[in-house]
């Protein structure tokens, strides 16, 4: 068995499965750079929206914080009207392979779930762009689901194009 | 100045401009397990789609292979129609902070942009769900616009709710 590697605040629920070795502590096959930071309104994971679309309910906007170094990407950004976002989920365990959601009835594999919990925890956010300050490397957007000081490893424009598939399915309780 | 870290095949294009550190040679922040790769019908740069409606168009499906540790992971998956795969585009320099493509007439911030030459190059693709093989660990998708061989990072149900956003706009030469 891996060692407990869950994070204070993430129980350990019926038929849930634990890959033999811990990703955390494997040595990595690539490195991520951080190239800032999410200032977000949710300071406790109690507090923090489950998805995207309730943290659009709560009305509350936040921003993206980019380093110095990486400021110069956001040009031209503006224009677009969302942006993907990719964080790195830090605070949570990336050795569970089979989760039991809350609310779903029986457990299900972590690729089949948009949990946090993930051999790599890189968060997927698509935002609406509010504004693009380069010089100031902030970019504002209307709303966000993760705790405040996360990680961002990546921004992306949105294209509808090949993004959107407004008619994708899924189960009901996914 | 950086060093050059560009792979073959990247030129440096009039306006680019580079990091002064190469993300590939900083201390990492974070770090990824490779989770499988994808099987892809594209062997050289020359031949792979720019994007994965260019890829659809050739009707060429492809293949995610998934590690034997983590395939217990797609339990459930097959139930939704669509994923996004996050892949990390190896072969892809990370140094380049503002770039011109080819097709565009101005030069522009790389989280404008969709490039795999970013300082965090993790590839991101919606696409539809063909088939998952959980015991096998191979789920089939109808297209991918990455080379054979490329890492997969993660595998996520894609959610119309809040992945889709039909609306969003972007300027035409993105």
């Amino acid at each position: 068995m891996a060692q407990a590697a869950h994070s204070a605040g993430f129980e350990v629920r019926n038929g849930e499965r634990r890959l033999a070795l811990d990703p955390a502590s494997m040595p990595p096959d690539a490195g991520l750079v951080f190239i800032g930071r999410v200032a977000s309104p949710w300071l406790r994971r109690e507090d923090c929206p489950k998805n995207i679309a309730q943290a659009r309910e709560r009305g509350a906007p936040a921003e993206i914080h980019v380093d110095p170094a990486f400021r110069d990407g956001l040009d031209g950004l503006a224009v677009c009207s969302h942006l993907v976002l990719l964080t790195w989920l830090d605070r949570a365990p990336r050795d569970l392979i089979v989760q039991k959601p809350r609310h779903a009835e029986a457990p299900r594999g972590t690729f089949a779930l948009r949990s946090p919990v993930r051999p790599n925890p890189v968060g997927l956010h698509v935002c609406a762009i509010l504004s693009v300050d380069v010089e100031a490397g902030i970019v504002a957007v209307d709303a966000i689901d993760v705790l405040d000081a996360t990680p961002v490893i990546d921004i992306k424009p949105y294209f509808a194009s090949t993004d959107a598939v407004a008619a994708a399915t899924r189960p009901q309780d996914a």
